[in-house]
Parts: C-alpha cells; structure tokens; sequence
C-alpha cells in the first residue's frame, strides 16, 4: 500500500463517496490508486472551479464532505471562488492538493507555488503532509475537521511522493467535534425580548434554515406572530414548511425591512450587515432602535437552540401550514416576474432549486412560497456558483430534480459544468436568464449617481455584442437545448424539460 | 477629481493604454472613471483568467505592462492561474483590485476575504491603499514596480471609499528601474569555459531569446560552433533569427540532449530543472560531468551579456542565415506531426504562436524554424492561457495574425475568450488540437507504470463521452468555425481563416 492508497482507504473507511476531480501528474498516484481501493465515485470536471462548486452543492445536500481532487497551486486557484462561497455557506469538504515530491520544491520548477497562501483564505483547516507515513492519520484529521457542525473547508496538501511512498496502511476515522449546546443565557435573554412584546422577527441562516430548525421556528412565530426572516443568500432552505421572507440585497430596502420590527432574535447567524459598504450607508442592518439578542451563532446547535426557546416561551407543537397556492402558468411577455412564477407554477416537489440568476431570479423565492423545494443560493458573493453547485446537488440526491436558475453573465463563469452534468447524465434543468448583461452593475452604477453611463461603463456591463448563444454552447458540451422568448413557450419547455431523464438546458430571452 | 480619475490620470500620463477588465460592485467609480478620463481602451472579458492571460500576452508583446480591473477576492483568484505563468513569463502587469470600502471591512459581508494572502504568491509586488490621497501616488510605483526588467506582477488593493474619495490629482510617473548590467566576472568566466572548447552549448531564456538577444547568441554560435537550446516553456521567442532548439519537456530526454555536451553558458535562464520530481531521476537536468556557467540571470541586462560574450570572445558581425525551408502542404491523415507541417507550411510571416497545443503541438517548433514569427509558450504549466494570451497578443499588435495553437482540454478552461475575441474582431486564428483526452497524463500514468489504466483512471484522463463540440461552443460566442479531419481540411481551413479578418476556429480532430 503506498500513501495515496492509504488516503482513499482512510477516506472511504470515513464514509466518503465522492471526489470531484481535476488532477494532473503531481496527482498521478491518486489517480492510480481510484482503481487499485474501490469505492471512490470520481467526477471529472473540465475546470477546478467546477470541482470546488459540485463539492460545495454535494456537501449541503448531504452534511458531509466530498473530496476535491487539484493540481498544485495554479489548480487549486481556479477552485477558489467556488471555496470563498462554500467557505461562507459553512459546507463540509476535504480538498486534495497534489505538490511537487518534498525533494523537488527546492528547484522552484515552473509550476511550484506558496500553495499554503492560496489556501488558508478558503480553509478553515489545511495542512501540508510531511511524508507517506503520516497522509493516512492527517487524511483521517482533515474529515474531522471538515465534519465538524455545521461544516468547513479542510485541505491538505500533499507532495507526489507522499502519495507515491509506501505507507503503513489505512488511519480509523475520527469523530467530528459536535456543536456547542444551545447556551441557557442565550435562551433566556431571548425569550425575555420575545415576551417583551411588540413586533418580533426571527433573523434565521444557517441550520435554522433545515427542517428541524424550521420546524421550531414555526412555533415560536405561531405563539408570538413573529415574522421569519432569512438571510438574504443562505446556504439552504427547506422551503413549505414555515414561511420565510428573505431579506432584500440592497442595504436602504433591508433596513426598511428590519425598521418595521420592534425586537429581532437571530439564530443560526450573524446580525445582517450590508453586502458592500456605500457612502452614507451603514455596515449593520439593524436600526440601533430595535432590540436584538444573538440566540445561536451559526457554530452552536441552532435546531436545539430554537427547541430550547420554543419550550420556554411555551410554543405549542407544530401549527398547522397555511397552504399557499402556486401561480397560475403564466402568458405573454417574458420578465423576472413571470418568469419567477413560471418556474413556480411547474416545480416538482422535492425539487433542489440552485438560485444564481441574480437580478432576474429576485421573485422566484415569494412565488414558491407555498411549494416544498430545498432552495440553495449564491452565499459568497462569488459568481460561478450556480452550475457547479446544481452538479454536486444532483449527485448528492441522485432521485430529485435539481433546477440550476443561473444569470447568464455569472453562468458563463463555470460553463464547463455542462459537460459534466452530460457526462454523468444528471437530472438538471438549467434555467438560463439572458438579460445579456450585468445587470446587477448597472443598477450599482445608478445608486452610485452614473445614470447615464458613457460608452465604456455601457461596454463593461453589457454582454452584448456579441450575443451569447447558450443553445450553442450547451450542444458543444453535449446538453440538449431550447430558447424561450415567450411565457408560454417557457412553460412548455420546462414542462419538456422536467419530464425527460438527464440534463437539459432552457434560453430564457429577458 | 476622485480616487479612481486620479488612478486613471497616472496610469494614462505613464504611457499605460489598455484595461482588461471584469470590474464588480467594488469597481465601480474605477468603471466610471473610464468615462469621465479619456484615454484608456477597456477590454471586457467574461472571467477573470481572461483578463490576466491577455494582460501576460499583452506584456510579453509590448514589453509593457496592462491594468487588470478584478473584483475582490473571489474575481483575483479567478485571474491567479494565469498571472501565475505571468509571473514565470515575468511579464509586466499592474492588477488593480477593488476591495470593500476601509471602514466595511470590519463587518466580515459574504465578499471579505485575506486579499494580500491571494495575491502574494503571485505578485513581486503588492499594496493594500490605505486612502484615496495616496491612491495616484500607490498607482505610479505600480506601474515602475511592474516595468522593471523584463518585467513583474504588480498588485494594487484598493477599497472602494479610496476611489470614490476626493483626491488632489494624478501623480508623475515614476522610471522603473535599470536591469544590472552584465557581470565582468560572468562574463570572463563563460568566455573561459567557451575557449576551453569541446562540445558547447547555451542555454536560452527569457530576454536571450529576443531579437537583440539571439542576434548575439547567433553570433556566439557561429563563432563556436554552440548549439543553441532554449528554455521548454519560453514565454517568448523571434523566431528566424537563429537555429534556436527547445529542451525537450521530460526529464530522461532533456538529460540526454544534455549530456551530448561538455560545456553549457546560461543566459537570461536558470539552470534547467525537471519539469516535476520523478523516482530516481534529478531535480537538475544538467549532468554533473557537464560543465556549466550562469552568464547572465533573468534579471539582469541579458542581451547586453550576450553582446559582451561576443566581443570577449571576437564573434565575427551577424552571421548569414542558413534558411530552412518550409514543410510542404501535408494530405492525408492528422497527427501531431502532419498538423505542425500544415501550421508551418501556411503561417504568416510575423505571425504571433501563442502555442498551447501540448502533446498535439510537440512537433510544430522544429517545423516552423525557418518562418519569421513570434513564438509564445506556457511558461508557468497553469494551462488555460493560450486562448486569454492570444486575446491580449492580438490587442498589441493588431497588425499581426495570431494564431491560438490550442489543446482541448486546456482550452477548455478559459473558453470564454472566445467572446472577447470576436467582441474586439480580433484577427485570431484559433486551431483547437482535439484528440479529445488529457494525453499528457495518460503519458504519465504510462510513465508511472500504470500501463493499463483501470476505468477511473482513464475517465478522469478521458474528454468523452461526451464529445466536446469545438465548433458549436465558438459559435456560442460569436466566433465562425469550422472541423477539419485530414490535412487537406485543415490546409484549406487554415488558408480560409488567414485571408479572413476577425477571429475564427478550426477544430482539428485528431
């Protein structure tokens, strides 16, 4: 058994499945030792970014990391992006950097880098293995630490000729730290604001997002009629179960949102502050006049926290689910407001929505309201999410739906995803907004007073000419596809879409 | 006049002409700061690694540097892959980086993220602005930092409150500074090992490897009777000028072209190193037995080493050129080696090569000797910068035909260009190898002694299924294209695409 075996039976002796792969020579043992230890699912994606992304979907599906598979530094970097976001979407994964042998990083060949640089900004663990002997025990270390609740980014890096060495055998997996319990102050200091009175919300991220946590927060928004607020891109959101309104992006709607509050609790997250800073705007969302205390932080047990607060305001059991309606199949003109209700209207239950369509995407979430879907957003920041995390969510969930609603100028950041969704024939219905621009920067350049932006502001923000032909571009990866310009042929191409097994791809013309 | 019209006026003021830019939120007054100063043409590109292979191609084509407009974290990360071949190119590149604004960054938003550490591992030079007041003079020891010889990476942080602040005005531009002059010691040194005689050669790279470089090498070479070898990856090459022959990329074939000499003068290079570590072969690829002096560093004046050698040693005036004849035009089936003659046989005269074509590109060097033209290679491994490089090749010398010399699974990782290419009409050949694999890694599993590779091992060095249609992915951004399958095709294709302005494809299936 050399190190790169002992690695992969460590790893599937910890009950890892997958490993999202994009490897060259300095990860040639790796490679090699797929074959020789079975029980490793290898995805191949034809950029890093696309690794980094479908781990990133997998582990919010699943609660438990995958296995990131890159090349050296320059590998790795392109997978950074896609990190930044699991990385604040507290997903579980284990990265596997190859390096050049120990012996080798002295001659500075041309691929050598400062890998460890690279990866602490996205790792909330990495290590740099010191030989053959020890990658088991630190492959062992590196699925604890990623397995910790609700998750977090290990990666080791590991020279070829510690996969290469021989090794002495596989390590015994490790136990994950478990979370904090609820913290009895905490409880006590919010139930003390909820019985105060006046207008509640509950602020919610994280895991309070998941059903468990949901279901508590149903209770205690029955027992006080509180409103349930989420963050406004949240890592996942077990939608029909209680009603969540999300908090809108721009900072003067969410403190206009929050200002309606007398008193706000938040659970499984950080008090709200704005994405970007603007002149004359503050960070924090919270007026200073609504009281607030901090229930859970997103590392405690938030589902046991919202329990705990539930029993001692004395919430009733489940209440009873206002079924909201879908609307109605839409005609005409296609905008983000049809279009949001056409994917409404047509959703499977038990679908997996992955929304990076941005601007476009903006009244899906409402229109869905009364329809049970998990729902996974863009949580970082970092454009290229979408299609990436759609192909871990499929091959976590093999038996559901997953719907990749993707903006065209952030899809185009990890279109190579296609190909791998073709690949490992995946049920995914991609739902590409082609407004043909950034819109999202447009209006940025409005707020900042450019109201008539000159030509090179136009040109920067406008993905057009030439115009982007994602029919094309999706046959040249091997995805059937079709463009809508109206409602009506919308619907009828997801209809298609949604009936058919594999990957499919819909232009939707705004 | 604000932070960013001061940034703009520096840049402009020090000779600074195009902006390869993927700006976001944090850009913002930098974008509408390209309105209000005239002067700057800004090149749009739909991922980050676009806009830093282009700038590379652009540096190593005008020996000065381009801005790069990159948002945040997540945006430079996308652009690190290839400012890592920049930097072993040491190519000139002034990275301008929004950040939040100073007193945001305190709020921890979803896009926060260790900058600097990022941007170390690629930058020779890197600053975090501090205020808008010192934002034009941060700007202008950028760009010297970036202009020394034969050039770096320069990286400007810069928060959004800094470009949006008021500002006094531009700052004069600073000189970059000298390269040291050629070492009397080195070059008495080389001398002595060249009149020592026995079997010579030099060995080649970076500014050596320039027309004023090589016209000395040759010169040196036909005094001697010194075989010229040139660096496996140079960033840049003139061809036509001197019988130039690459180092061949693995190690046991570099070693023994190596060892057919008995003494070897570097200049403009380090010592050759192996590509990666391998059991039981040397990090250092000259033998011991072989005699070896450094004339002259990369950062050192290197032509001027060369010109020193020459007289030192009494080389005669330029030597005449012994001219090679061009391939014929090839029939029949395609290979590497049919597909290097076809290049060879119809390239323009003062063509620029951007080749990343890999294994499928090997034989075009040889072929292509006797033809005038610029020569670029991968020079750091990060594969994704032929299509970006030729983008910002073509952007410097719109005069010149630019051929995209192009693996396929290379080039799938920064396709995206395509769209700049036809957006700007850039006069772009792009010749796609498609033999539809990662050959290079077979080979190297071949060479690890994995002769028969099991299912994984080849689905992770596979690109099919599904196959990767060229033709329709160029057609999705915008870009004519057409499938050649034997050398005829591919002749006619090429001859079509030359006469032709604009960019165009040709996928050869190999």
């Amino acid at each position: 058994m050399n190190g790169a075996e002992a690695l992969l039976r460590t790893a599937i002796d910890a009950g890892i499945e997958v490993c999202f792969a994009n490897p060259g020579t300095t990860e040639m043992p790796l490679v090699a030792a797929l074959d020789t230890v079975k029980g490793m699912r290898s995805v191949l994606g034809l950029f890093e970014g696309v690794c980094t992304g479908a781990a990133d979907g997998y582990g919010r599906m699943t609660e438990k990391p995958a296995l990131t598979l890159l090349h050296l530094g320059p590998g790795f970097a392109n997978g950074i992006a896609n990190l930044h976001n699991a990385r604040r979407a507290r997903s579980p994964i284990v990265n596997l950097i190859g390096d050049h042998a120990t012996w080798h990083l002295a001659a500075d060949a041309p691929l050598t880098s400062d890998i460890a640089s690279l990866a602490r900004p996205v790792s909330g663990w990495v290590r740099q293995v010191a030989s053959a002997t020890a990658l088991a025990n630190d492959t062992a270390e590196a699925i604890a630490a990623a397995g910790c609740s609700p998750g977090q980014i290990a990666t080791l890096i590991i020279p070829s000729d510690c996969q290469w060495d021989p090794a002495p055998g596989a390590a015994a997996p490790k136990a994950p730290p478990a979370p904090p319990p609820p913290s009895a102050e905490a409880v006590t200091r919010a139930a003390a604001l909820v019985r105060a009175g006046g207008r509640l919300a509950l602020f919610l991220g994280g895991t309070a997002l998941r059903a468990r946590g949901l279901r508590a927060a149903a209770r205690i928004a029955a027992k006080t009629g509180a409103r349930l607020v989420c963050e406004t891109f949240p890592a996942r959101v077990e939608r029909g179960i209680a009603p969540v309104e999300r908090l809108p992006y721009f900072p003067e709607q969410a403190i206009e949102m929050l200002s309606a509050f007398d008193a706000i609790v938040v659970a499984g997250a950080r008090k709200p502050v704005a994405f970007f800073g603007y002149p004359n705007l503050p960070s924090e969302l919270i007026p200073d006049r609504v009281k607030s205390e901090v229930l859970a932080d997103p590392l405690e047990d938030v589902p046991a926290a919202l329990e705990s607060l539930a029993a001692e305001i004395g919430a009733g059991s489940d209440p009873a689910r206002r079924s909201t309606p879908r609307p109605e199949r839409p005609q005409g003109a296609l905008d983000p407001a049809s279009l949001g209700r056409a994917l409404a209207a047509v959703l499977p239950e038990n679908a997996i929505v992955m929304d990076e369509a941005a601007t476009s995407g903006m009244p899906f979430f409402a229109a869905a309201a009364g329809v049970p879907h998990t729902y996974l957003a863009l949580t970082g920041g970092a454009i290229g999410q979408g299609l990436p995390c759609s192909t871990g969510a499929a091959i976590a969930c093999p038996g559901r739906r997953v719907i990749a609603f993707q903006a065209d100028g952030s899809g185009m950041y990890t279109v190579q995803s296609l190909w791998t969704m073709a690949r490992e024939s995946l049920d995914v219905t991609i739902v590409v907004c082609a407004n043909r621009r950034y819109r999202i920067l447009q209006l940025e350049l409005a707020r900042a007073g450019v109201t008539k932006p000159g030509a090179t502001a136009q040109g920067l923000t406008d993905l057009h000419p030439p115009v982007l032909d994602w029919v094309a571009l999706a046959k040249g990866m091997g995805v059937p596809g079709a463009r809508a310009e109206t409602a009506d042929e919308l619907v009828r191409s997801l209809e298609r879409s949604l009936a058919e097994s594999g990957p499919s791809l819909i232009e939707v013309v705004l």
